[in-house]
């Protein structure tokens, strides 16, 4: 808005759109909660008490806040696209995100980050990206894309590219790999975030030295704290798959808390539509112990600051009409949800329609099928088995007798011990990884995915090859996505034909379809919690400790490649 | 200093240039005070711990925090330039200055910006400017120069330069003044300053609603408190002239502490060198009750991170070496002062040589002295007269019986009336403002000076007619300068060459002159704690109640030029 349209609004000469009487403002500057009305004029909160409005919204005391920020979200994690997302968290109080399309970016590289632009166009929520920093993972595998730092360049002067993601590669940093350096340089003035679990003392200071600002990996508060001392920004992270919020309350106090943010990094479709989003966060925090106006600026005024995203985050004349209506302080519930003065979200439910997507994203299942050969040639008695661990994403690094018929090295269901292949779906290569698995409990049948961190090759696990065959040659036939099978029998599946990553359907819908996946995999004999995601990090090959890729099996203490067979 | 060469010291692999052994490392992030050492090479600090170095300094268990940074001065009040003024404050553990340079720029221009960074250059503080926003302060007075937004277009992209400066036309910018606008326009992705004393309702949340980011008036703490709702960083003052330090410290509290900073806006080199600088508020708020830590965060992390000033601020690996130790935690004097990681004062004094001026500014005293008449026609019996107030800036607007005598006005300092003229030194105009004074005590002679806030034309107060001529025209002689005369004597005299605002002596040197003039000022009979202040400050038509420009007398509150004689 025009600053001489908006003083206009400001000095109460011109009637506002919108006036929010009798709200119990939040006020994340002084933590004060005031009485008052909130005016509203095109995207923006022009004023607050007396004024005339066009249009008067009586909120009987109810509190008021302003949106909720995810300081990092891979929107893909979701399973559906940034449109279909917002719609998601928007009625769950979520007005902006911060996001790392690092999935999307892995399999369609550049074309990928503008499509999940395209989406979250004129959606219900601001979706900020952070510029992938590590596409591929590493050289061990082989993905979509790779985005050096010159590509990088062009996402440079994006207004909604707000500097460089989680910066993965942190032996990278610390070792002052040119590569990486050069990411860091282009994107010195500008935010950058870090990835570095378990980093500690002078390797941790050379990681901070260089520009990185935050943090989202701290599982203990003795982590966080030292990182805190660095001038790394903390992001309390409760994904689904890691869930630390609970364990880094007691790290927030008066002193730091202004350094501290809320993000959900990775959230399955069942948790954001059971749990929630931001919101969920905010209500277990204060359900700790935590005071909710704390709760509220790790949600809101903190990431915005910390983003330099200045122009929201905070009830005052001037910022974005970004905000949340609620009735119970000690576990808000965004009743009415506003982004840019409209109302988005009522009651929980949003009001703005699903929307086309904006262009389609080109097919990503580029197998050789008649090169792919998922038989395994008996080299030895005895080969390295990824060991499940229930779950956790790192794996046990076993080595186990596998029997041995016709040459061919075979499977021992009732040893637990499945066979797992990748698939390489980007280049028509033909390649397949082959390895072991022990504890993921099929005693028949097959899994597979072509969502595979971060590579996103087609991933399965079974208990005999024609299993893996129908299911993989499936999950390609869809167009990507996860499906479970019996011999030639296909007994579920979840179509994710948007970069084999997302699905076209509404998230309730998605979610019903992964909840059917899921049943029918536990059904086959899987005692883990989600196969599905457990099978997805066997194949990341930065997570210790035994890990399979389409270019074989990765030890990664050692990172290197290391043969099946143990001599 | 390269990426890679700051990672092989903070990784330990390379001697840093220092090692600060056994220091108390305030923690301005964690608000911990840890035992440890700080390793130091080329301008930054590069680890804290077990670091091997070039050299090594003992600090035997002494407290060690980073720089203190001042938010907002103008360095001219000082009465010295930059270069000086840095080895003033540097002793004192300044080593950031946020600058406004407004009073030169009032006479000289961009040429004048200019001169102020070259002075700062090189020196022991860094000097960052906001571009100054008012100049000049209003039509009704003449002054060196004008600054248009396109004028400030020029500044924009210099890397010292950080936005605009304090918005004091708050009249301008609430009704929406197309020029006041144009400002905020070009820096509105930058940092803009504000200063709205008084301004309440809706009319500050029209100045808070265009992006105007801090207020340094608040002379409340319920001003300040709502100043602070509306998301204005606070910077408390204390100035010479304006001490609100005391008054505002309640104001602070854990909640919103992170949003306030300290400032000085406006000392003089007896306060400088008597009190200290920001040094001095750090110790008084420590004094008053304020946790130390806290005290010291709004000494340096806050302004920092305020001005988007990410390289400083905080002692941690990566950032600036800007350093002090200190040894009483109660009671904070810096002992040794590093900048850049250089030692640049120990003890008290500037280790730093005193450095030639860059370049000489032209002559500013441009007065068209055969035009000059400071006659005064009677054409009434009653005029109004300015009415000094002790120790404020504001004046009363009276209306006095004034004695003629051969149908000239006379003066009467039997009843404390006196002749105050504004001589026009810029444009060879020989425009002279002319009117009374009452309470400024001189019996007898004259004070003159070029310094008048904001225009500086050389105002002038005295007795009679001849002591006001010499004391005018021995300050234009001077090229600038403070002067007291009787009859044609000169009593006292600082010359100030430097654009008739600052001296090119050290600063000791400025003080004991401005000492003795105003010791004669006050052996003339004025009673006035600093006469040459309380005169600066009857030339600025912008402060209440009735003022005298070049111009003529200004009805502040009518903000309008009216007749000496009163019908």
């Amino acid at each position: 808005m025009e600053p001489s349209l908006l003083l206009k609004y400001a000095r109460g000469d011109t009637p506002a759109d919108l006036l929010l009487h009798n709200a119990r403002v939040i006020n994340i500057f002084t933590g004060e909660i005031i009485p008052t009305h909130v005016a509203i004029a095109h995207s923006r909160v022009v004023g607050l008490g007396d004024y005339r409005a066009e249009e008067t919204i009586d909120l009987g005391g109810s509190y008021l806040a302003p949106g909720f920020i995810d300081a990092h979200v891979h929107i893909e994690s979701a399973l559906v696209p940034p449109g279909e997302f917002a719609r998601l968290v928007a009625p769950r109080g979520t007005t902006t995100v911060i996001t790392d399309p690092h999935e999307i970016a892995n399999v369609l590289g550049l074309d990928g980050i503008r499509f999940m632009f395209d989406s979250a166009k004129y959606g219900p929520v601001s979706m900020y990206v952070m510029a992938s920093s590590c596409v591929p993972a590493t050289n061990m595998e082989t993905n979509g894309a790779v985005l050096h730092w010159y590509d990088l360049v062009s996402l440079q002067n994006d207004p909604w590219v707000l500097g460089l993601a989680e910066v993965m590669n942190f032996p990278g940093v610390v070792h002052g790999e040119a590569e990486v350096l050069d990411k860091l340089r282009i994107f010195k003035d500008s935010v950058i975030d870090g990835h570095c679990p378990g980093l500690t003392g002078k390797a941790l200071q050379a990681y901070a030295a260089v520009g990185i600002g935050s943090d989202h990996e701290c599982t203990t508060v003795e982590e966080a704290q030292e990182k805190l001392r660095l001038g790394l920004a903390i992001f309390i992270r409760e994904a689904t798959n890691a869930r630390n919020l609970k364990t880094l309350l007691p790290l927030v106090t008066p002193l730091n808390h202004h350094r501290i943010s809320f993000c959900t990094d990775d959230r399955q479709p069942a948790d954001l539509l059971d749990e929630g989003h931001i919101d969920f966060m905010v209500r277990t925090a204060i359900a700790q112990g935590m005071d909710p106006i704390t709760a509220l600026r790790l949600a809101t005024w903190n990431p915005a600051n910390h983003f330099r995203l200045y122009d929201r985050g905070a009830v005052t004349p001037g910022r974005r009409a970004d905000l949340i209506v609620f009735d119970d302080l000690q576990a808000p519930r965004p009743r009415l949800v506003f982004r840019g003065g409209q109302l988005v979200a009522q009651d929980g439910v949003a009001l703005t329609p699903r929307r086309e997507l904006p262009r389609s994203v080109r097919g990503t299942m580029n197998v050789a099928w008649d090169q792919v050969d998922i038989r395994i040639p008996a080299e030895g008695r005895r080969a390295r088995v990824i060991g499940a661990i229930p779950d956790q994403l790192v794996t046990r690094h076993l080595v186990e007798d596998i029997p041995v018929s016709e040459g061919l090295a075979q499977t021992d269901p009732d040893r637990d011990i499945a066979k797992m292949v990748v698939i390489e779906r980007h280049q028509y290569s033909g390649r397949v990884g082959k390895g072991f698995v022990k504890g993921v409990g099929l005693r028949k049948g097959a899994i597979a995915s072509s969502v595979a961190h971060d590579h996103h090759n087609i991933v399965a696990i079974g208990a005999d090859d024609a299993s893996i065959l129908t299911a993989t040659r499936r999950a390609a036939k869809l167009g990507g996505g996860m499906v479970v099978t019996v011999g030639e029998q296909v007994l579920a599946e979840v179509p994710l034909t948007l970069a084999g990553l997302m699905s076209t359907e509404p998230v309730e819908v998605v979610r019903g379809q992964v909840d059917r996946a899921i049943a029918a995999a536990h059904e086959l004999g899987s005692p883990l919690h989600d196969p599905f995601m457990a099978m997805s990090f066997m194949a990341l090959e930065v997570i210790p400790s035994l890990k399979l890729t389409d270019r074989g099996l990765v030890d990664v203490e050692k990172f290197e490649i290391v043969p099946l067979w143990v001599s």
